[in-house]
């Protein structure tokens, strides 16, 4: 049997928070949205994007970064299957570039349909689905700059508190305790 | 970034399936069961655990092996972690045994107390968990056969089915196919 793999976690205040301009959602609603996604998948196909679990520990606890918009929705840092440079969590200046890696990809959730839900596979009879998201995680050095949209909040939330809470996090994020639980955490005290 | 591993679904025709002399629980009540664990954990201390997830494919969909014990309660194969041979499905006779290999784990939970609920990480404050069940997919062949105890029934159960179905399934069970999710699976038609 093969073993765990390995996820470095060190504390949140090894890490440095710096602010960037506003990254306002491009749509006002969830009915804009999805009219837009309709009008990319026209042009460009299936749209494949790709989020980000970032780890950091407090307590001993593995805690995830969140970014929470307005005062309750919260998402994972990430963005469309670009050079990961554009994430929304990278700096702009060149002096602070990240020293992440990009690491295993821990669940891939699929859109059937121009709709919201999505599901952890691809439903029997549909052939054309129309998003393709995948979960990585993300392996963070000892040191990290991370730049947070003025108009965006980033959170450190324990696992315990993602854990079967679903009407709080939605199904993606809630599960992904489950999704890390093959992972060895090694909490390193700086 | 590291592609997705790889599982081969075959047919739920492609397999035998025999019976084999009952496997009674060995308690009759949740109460007795958790007063065994105590007094087996007095003895060996945290308990280890593995359960089997075994994959075929019906409709291009991937199915799981689930055993089910009187009319509603299912479960994994498994077993404690001694060799695997004597897994809950595999024959008693030499010259049918199995041709399956174990695979990647996807999940590990964890029992704090002496108390049916299990997490999917070690919650803070436990320093002494009283059991640690692991998941792994096992890699089937073209060619299995398996032993089904009298008592029990074998069903394939699709991944749709599972999904969200907390209620029927429970919390271990409910959530594999967040876990399956990274996995591609090749449906081999024979």
């Amino acid at each position: 049997m093969v073993t765990s793999p390995v996820v470095n976690t060190y504390p949140l205040s090894s890490y440095t928070f710096g602010t960037k301009e506003p990254k306002m959602e491009k749509d006002t609603s969830v009915a804009d949205r999805l009219a837009r996604m309709k009008v990319n998948y026209m042009k460009e196909g299936m749209r494949t994007s790709v989020e980000a679990i970032l780890l950091v520990q407090e307590h001993n606890h593995p805690h995830i970064l969140l970014l929470q918009i307005g005062n309750t929705f919260c998402k994972l840092p990430g963005g469309r299957l670009k050079p990961w440079r554009k994430c929304k969590l990278a700096a702009n200046s060149p002096s602070l570039q990240p020293n992440w890696q990009i690491g295993e990809c821990v669940a891939t959730w699929w859109r059937p349909n121009f709709e919201t839900i999505m599901y952890p596979y691809c439903p029997p009879h549909i052939t054309k689905p129309k998003e393709c998201k995948k979960l990585y995680v993300i392996h963070l050095s000892e040191r990290e700059y991370f730049a947070v949209p003025k108009n965006l909040k980033l959170l450190a939330v324990p696992l315990f508190e993602l854990y079967d809470n679903v009407q709080r996090y939605g199904p993606v994020i809630s599960t992904i305790p489950q999704q890390l639980s093959r992972f060895q955490f090694n909490m390193i005290h700086t």
